[in-house]
């Protein structure tokens, strides 16, 4: 079924305000999982919001908390998260020290204990709105082997980074996994194979069986290479946030756990060199205009696929599994209608 | 032939100090060449000394030079570089900003107009040895095409990350090519077709021929995502040096133009959490014990393969091209005996 961003957004907000997030809290979280799902990201959508809700009424979530914010250096942000909404303790941090980044010039904000971000591209693009450079890392439970290996011994690690220019910013997104575990539990619901080397078993044999790939572990994007970009991006958060290692991550994928995987956002201010913006966009189109390997299927720069598919979701509305939105409005007091605020 | 590292290092040494470089700069720069070939990586090493002498020669590197250092904010040094040797400026302004770290918590090194790094493991690893984390990039010539694209439009662009640990550091250092143009070079001069998917020509068109690849463009590591990781390396590393982007790198592997690439650092102090850089060895250990896909094959952490060789070498000598040497030491007034310093 069709969803208008309006209705999303009012039952998401409704739904965590109803569960005790302040508005403003409500708000934040809400924009974050509507937004993945607007960019065609469902794993980090709307389908998160039961799971959430569970989890505040456990009390593994507590949606009132801002965190505990101190300087442990002159640079450096460190946060406790005390379970509070990933969004909300983030940018909390960020919007503290980001005032401090013109005359710091970099700036670090760590985080441990706080829940699930969501999609990292939402911090670094609010940081590259402020003018700076942003990155952000964050942990996750054991879903990726090694290279060479055969064992889940690393989380899925995303990294995103956003360059401001005189235009959009680069914005880039990924995990370090080759594709993201929600893709195999959306393979083991409509009972499709995997591809040959996406995954392991629990026994550390190649699957291409979606329901064993979940007990198992998928492979790292780009062999030896994203395997060492992986693994370092795992002791980069762990060292520099002092939270857990993947094997001892929980609480982003279950009911039952606190959260206690880290997160890491560095701001830095960009180079005032003259028409410096300029030339990294006039760049970015001259990448974009290059030949590209298919006649019809231009270059591509990180974002722009997210910020099109973002920008027609605005406009004409997105696809969200009905039984998801059954169940929303299920937990939900008073029902939204799928089409509040479509544009007709 | 077989080298010993004492004579590699003997013979770098004083055929930089005869073109005029003060015995520290020619002493750390003979060091970051002679390490790479110790650690296998001969395309950043020895290999590149004639041409550093023919660039002193012509006056594109400045072998006086230790690069003019200002802060740009209080976390951030900027240096002009000036066509000093590429580890000599940068490790005089990690030098300089390093006592700082335990203050500030996180600082940036910025550099311009300097000449090659080299390996970039060299610099985390000395960030690591202080006891900080350490990030490197660097920017090169247009030498990558996009995914989805056929022309060069990118640097290969490398990334080099150490985290220490209370054993030895993890050390990442990667290009984000899916293969070192050396290696295309490699194949060209010994007349080995590259493997499909490589490379693509001048006119953008795949190629296993690796003459043809050598004026054309090398593929990106790891499809979409190596690219992203790869232009968002670029443009950042631009924002933050305000240095040239790829298609207008030049000096890094010519003798006609003088290095404008840029060079960016970043110094984290690691989070005291007690007992963190045990636990960070002992997840390490446990990922190198976590069973391999291929018995026999043990999981790599990176850095451990190139700390073996390294090792290796430093005990039993290395072997480098005949021609090499025998060009090295025409370039010098007096002979290095090969076998100088070997123990045996």
């Amino acid at each position: 079924m069709r969803l208008t961003e309006a209705a999303a957004l009012a039952l998401a907000t409704r739904l965590l305000e109803e569960h005790g997030a302040p508005r403003d809290h409500a708000v934040l979280q809400a924009r974050v999982l509507v937004t993945a799902d607007m960019k065609g990201h469902p794993s980090h959508g709307l389908r998160r919001l039961p799971r959430l809700v569970e989890r505040i009424k456990r009390g593994l979530v507590d949606p009132q908390m801002k965190g505990t914010q101190r300087w442990r250096a002159d640079a450096v942000m460190e946060v406790e998260g005390s379970s509070g909404f990933g969004p909300v303790v983030a940018m909390a941090a960020i919007e503290r020290l980001a005032p401090h980044i013109p005359d710091l010039g970099i700036g670090l904000v760590v985080v441990r204990n706080a829940n699930h971000l969501g999609m990292l591209a939402h911090y670094v693009e609010a940081i590259a709105a402020m003018g700076f450079v942003g990155i952000a890392l964050s942990s996750t439970e054991s879903l990726v082997h090694p290279f060479g290996g055969t064992r889940a011994m690393l989380g899925t690690n995303p990294v995103a980074i956003a360059v401001p220019t005189a235009a959009e910013p680069l914005v880039l997104d990924l995990a370090t996994s080759l594709v993201p575990m929600g893709r195999i539990h959306h393979h083991a619901a409509t009972g499709r194979p995997l591809a040959e080397g996406w995954a392991r078993d629990a026994e550390g044999h190649p699957t291409t069986d979606p329901v064993r790939a979940k007990a198992g572990a998928i492979a790292p994007f780009g062999d030896a290479k994203g395997y060492g970009l992986g693994i370092a991006m795992e002791l980069l958060v762990a060292a520099l946030a002092g939270s857990a290692l993947a094997p001892d991550v929980r609480g982003t994928l279950d009911s039952h756990f606190p959260c206690n995987k880290g997160d890491v956002f560095i701001l830095i201010e960009p180079s005032l060199a003259p028409g410096l913006p300029a030339r990294l966009s006039a760049y970015l189109d001259a990448v974009r205009a290059s030949p590209p390997a298919e006649a019809g299927a231009p270059v591509l720069v990180p974002g722009d696929r997210a910020r099109r598919r973002r920008a027609a979701a605005s406009r004409d509305g997105f696809d969200i599994d009905q039984r998801l939105w059954e169940d929303l409005n299920a937990l939900s007091s008073s029902r939204v209608l799928a089409f509040e605020g479509l544009r007709s």
